[in-house]
């Protein structure tokens, strides 16, 4: 069975989901039952908006701007097809429209990637707190300005500077006043304080400030008090009201928010009874945004699964490779190092680094390895251990270096 | 419309789920359209399993052990209830036969609670990851021996000595074995594999090692090189395999779970479609597994929604109390520093730090408020503006102390 997507927009998103949805067409088949194909591509220059609706059972807005995404949103979900969109102008501007529309039609409009780039803020915010009260909500939702802010802190540079950077590699736009200025973070706070407290909130209610006016001597103050510089927005209940914001603000190093840095997104959602969650990734690059999209249309296909599939059988591995950090303590004496030296090489296991510190007649030996298979480094300790002059059990801790490869 | 909850259990998080539900109710039943009512309890002393098995829509098993928590799942699974559990050994030890069970009835089983804390990382496994292919799964999991190697870390105490502290603190249980030594996160590790990769792990497959063994000396090499030790659980593909394991590990300062700390838990999960996604917050109190299990209550109750709610009307606030950095330029002159306390006092706004600093006949104040209504704070700052002495134009910045109250 076919279930058939028609693309509006073919820009950046746009074509990094049309060669996502092709490459996981198999698998998400598979565990669906159901296989997602593209029905049509609308482009300014391609495409009848009417002959894609008139195929489609769900449309993907990833058109951008207030017209004409708002017009074909509203006119998918009045024929009754779901929507997926990015679309945080529309939503921001049109949201109570836009909803009100997809009630009516009692269709599914999915908007994941409209805020926070792969961070599910909009799942964990709408679906998962349905049983906590939610009092603030707190965001790095630019991923701009907190690598600006991120390179300002590291280097020292001016903001002219780390902005030219951030545009050189591509984190910036040739024209970044909508990210700097805070307009961009406001649009999706005003989308995510709709969601966590059920106000209409339009994005002419939230006042901005931005980071064009931040001074090398601001972060400086930071650094000497610890404090981390971000572009925070902010949405929380004021007695019988809320507030939702956009500023430049200074965050104790105890903050979730205070250690999310380059162009990094992250959302802090607190409320009484769960205390916070936090919640952070990369924000939008291009196959991050069609994946969150993706993720969309997925969950417009079928209800969200609440079982694991049937499962499949894997191979359980035990040994793997990992880097080891290695703590010896041995007699003080001549060729001690060049012996266990020995020993690990023949085993293959490759020294990275090697602290030695005298005490008394001993001495403690902390070496870290270069990526080895277990086996062979437990092989090499095992031989260790058993050398007259090591004094105590050798004791080991692995070393995560990396994070994603 | 009522919805019937059987509780089995009634120790910390069950009556702490039991109050919760009762405070939610109302608030359930106006989104939800249903109301949730406990249809009946089962403790050792109190209760029959087949009259509440009977009068229930969902059962929610808090009892935790294998038996006979397992029987009572799996009877309620084959009866067409709902099942919401927290029960980490009957999932990392019968999972398949439960998953099965729920399967073949056709209902919903939810574990939310059972691995994490209040951090959402069976649903962002499960549910928002349908688009990617995970290649590993990263996490804190148990709070106690986060806290542990954070206090270590803090206080440069012995293991035994922050362990003592954190049983006297609420952290650790009088009997810390299970948390301690790793098998606590191993079979968290197990239900999360589970999810990411679709195939069958046994708590028996998975190795665990713990932080028994964990000296100050490993703690202070960590701290001269910038390196968190932290238990890692970790869950990933190998070529066709996959690796499921916890064990301690340095962590580089990059690492999104280097900067987790004390008894807060967190998820890293890695995709190259979406890089990365970290899910952070308090690891499990009673009151926050309860909120957990009440989410997974609702969740049951009726698909998520994909709508925002119908709009409520709030009043958005633009006057908030808040904390503020202000950095002036001013003559290096007696009195000036007078005169700007002095407007500040009288718009009653207490200034909490003061750093001055001499720049050639200039001089530069850098001033942290205590937390004021806004619109005191900008009134105070405009005539500071229009005094002869200030050279440059104030520049003011929010600070952000406390993430929750």
């Amino acid at each position: 069975m076919t279930f058939s997507v028609g693309l509006l927009g073919h820009g950046t998103v746009g074509s990094a989901f049309h060669e996502l949805l092709g490459a996981r067409a198999d698998s998400i088949e598979r565990s669906v039952g159901m296989r997602p194909e593209i029905a049509g591509i609308l482009t300014t220059s391609q495409g009848d908006f009417d002959e894609i609706l008139e195929r489609s059972d769900l449309v993907v807005e990833l058109i951008g701007g207030v017209e004409p995404a708002r017009e074909y949103i509203l006119r998918a979900l009045g024929a009754g097809k779901h929507v997926v969109t990015a679309n945080k102008q529309v939503l921001s501007q049109h949201g109570e429209e836009v909803y009100a529309a997809a009630r009516e039609s009692g269709v599914q409009l999915r908007f994941e990637a409209a805020v926070g780039g792969v961070v599910p803020a909009i799942r964990v915010v709408h679906e998962t707190l349905a049983a906590a009260h939610i009092e603030r909500v707190h965001g790095i939702v630019n991923g701009t300005t907190n690598f600006i802010l991120t390179e300002m802190t590291r280097t020292g540079e001016t903001y002219s500077e780390a902005l030219r950077q951030a545009q050189e590699l591509g984190y910036a736009e040739a024209d970044p006043s909508e990210d700097v200025n805070g307009k961009d973070a406001a649009a999706k706070m005003a989308i995510l304080a709709r969601l966590a407290f059920s106000t209409p909130v339009h994005l002419d209610q939230v006042p901005y400030e931005g980071i064009e006016r931040i001074t090398v001597e601001d972060i400086e103050y930071a650094k000497e008090l610890g404090l981390s510089l971000k572009l925070i927005g902010s949405a929380e209940r004021i007695d019988e009201g809320v507030s939702v914001r956009v500023y430049p603000a200074f965050l104790y190093a105890e903050h979730p928010l205070a250690s999310v840095n380059g162009s990094f997104n992250a959302v802090t959602i607190e409320s009484p009874a769960i205390t916070e969650i936090t919640l952070s990734g990369p924000g939008a690059g291009g196959s991050q945004t069609a994946s969150a999209v993706l993720g969309d249309v997925i969950s417009a296909m079928i209800p969200p699964p609440t079982l694991p599939a049937p499962a499949v059988e894997l191979q359980l591995v035990s040994d793997v490779e990992g880097a080891f950090y290695l703590h010896l303590e041995v007699a003080d004496r001549p060729g001690v190092l060049a012996q266990i030296a020995e020993i690990l090489g023949l085993q293959g296991v490759s020294i990275k680094s090697v602290v030695q510190k005298g005490l008394g007649d001993d001495a403690r030996l902390v070496m870290v390895m270069h990526p080895v298979l277990e086996s062979k480094f437990r092989a090499a300790v095992d031989l260790i251990e058993r050398l007259d002059f090591v004094r105590a059990k050798p004791r080991v801790i692995r070393v995560i270096e990396e994070h994603f490869e």
